[in-house]
């Protein structure tokens, strides 16, 4: 071991996890990332992680699971109903969880991570993700961490560094180590802009503002802006 | 609730969790199997899980995952390593382990479980897998059990009945309860019989004959039979 920690970050190329990507670097770590397919609707995410990685001449795989997206119904994200606007703490979120959504990708992540015989994978659940999103709680983080290090003789550190860390702090730490945000892809409803209306958006731009960072998002409703 | 447990089981058409599926049912449980398609040289065993379903009147889904083995490269299974021949607690078997194979198969299970509001995943771990597949271990199940009831706010059992038993003894149940043993399919070669010389042929032959239960399986060499 040379002291380089080798880590597979799960990465969706949306906020959070691209300034855990930038802060990950920062800290010398050895990087490859994983999006996941699954079948959402805003595979916009999909491409911003592509092309991040890219720039940053790191290797991105796919792991493509939109065949197994039928026995995960009953998601806004990614079946027939509609994303709903609100706010992301709002009941109605609830729609757009994904069964099991953070278990699957994060097994996939460790599988991969014990094939290149990788030191850990990161992801980047944060404490504003908890009240709608199970699988974004400390105690199940923690219960995943102890299955990484028990599912294979090749042990995996499961890295979650913003679990306790609110969106805002996320954004203030991504102002600081120069994180492009505007490369960033938060909108469940992945059109061409962000709407600025779903859950995620919502919370993308409260965060801004709660961090007093000037947020380069571009919103289908820029004057919504204003009325939050 | 009327008292009938809904079980998801994960099911590969194998010996043990065959029998598990007979045991289940004879226990009131409301069953659905999954297969899992992780691009397995031994593809037979999913027609067999089909089949068997098929003849209970019972769903079969199959979770097509052969987009991700890529990423779960260095397994003998699926690679482009010859299945060794030998003992199944040999050093060799573990080049027979699939990097987080069952992480991956119980994520997806829960997931599906999650969605249909059913009460429990059933796998049949049991105890001659933990030599080699450290995903079978006790430990490993216990952690994932936790994972499953804290993944989402619909809570799932994850049962592992076999945990501690031996294969023997799975062969033994399965006689007392009429399980037709000559429609699984073990053989990690996938051949259109038995090889009867791999690990798990190895395993299944020992297992009969610990048992005291006449082998119905066609193995390719039958005279071996008697020197193992």
């Amino acid at each position: 071991m040379d002291g380089v920690m080798r880590t597979v970050l799960v990465y969706s190329g949306g906020l959070d996890s691209t300034v855990l990507l930038y802060h990950l670097r920062q800290q010398g770590h050895e990087l490859r990332g994983l999006g996941v397919d699954y079948g959402q609707r805003h595979r916009r995410e999909l491409e911003a992680a592509r092309g991040n990685c890219e720039d940053l001449g790191m290797e991105c795989r796919v792991a493509d699971l939109r065949a197994i997206q039928p026995l995960l119904a009953g998601s806004a994200l990614t079946g027939e109903l509609a994303v709903p606007d609100g706010h992301y703490t709002d009941e109605s979120m609830k729609l757009t969880v994904v069964p099991n959504r953070n278990m699957i990708m994060l097994s996939v992540a460790i599988g991969w991570a014990i094939s290149l015989k990788y030191d850990a994978v990161a992801y980047a659940a944060h404490a504003g993700d908890h009240p709608i999103y199970p699988d974004c709680r400390p105690e199940f983080v923690e219960t995943m961490a102890r299955a990484a290090r028990r599912c294979d003789w090749h042990e995996v550190a499961l890295l979650t560094p913003f679990i306790a860390r609110t969106k805002a702090d996320i954004v203030r730490l991504g102002a600081q180590i120069g994180v492009p945000f505007e490369r960033t892809w938060s909108c469940y409803r992945g059109g061409e802009v962000h709407c600025g209306r779903c859950g995620t958006c919502v919370e993308r731009r409260e965060a801004f503002r709660l961090a007093g960072v000037a947020d380069p998002t571009l919103y289908v409703d820029a004057q919504q802006e204003e009325a939050v």
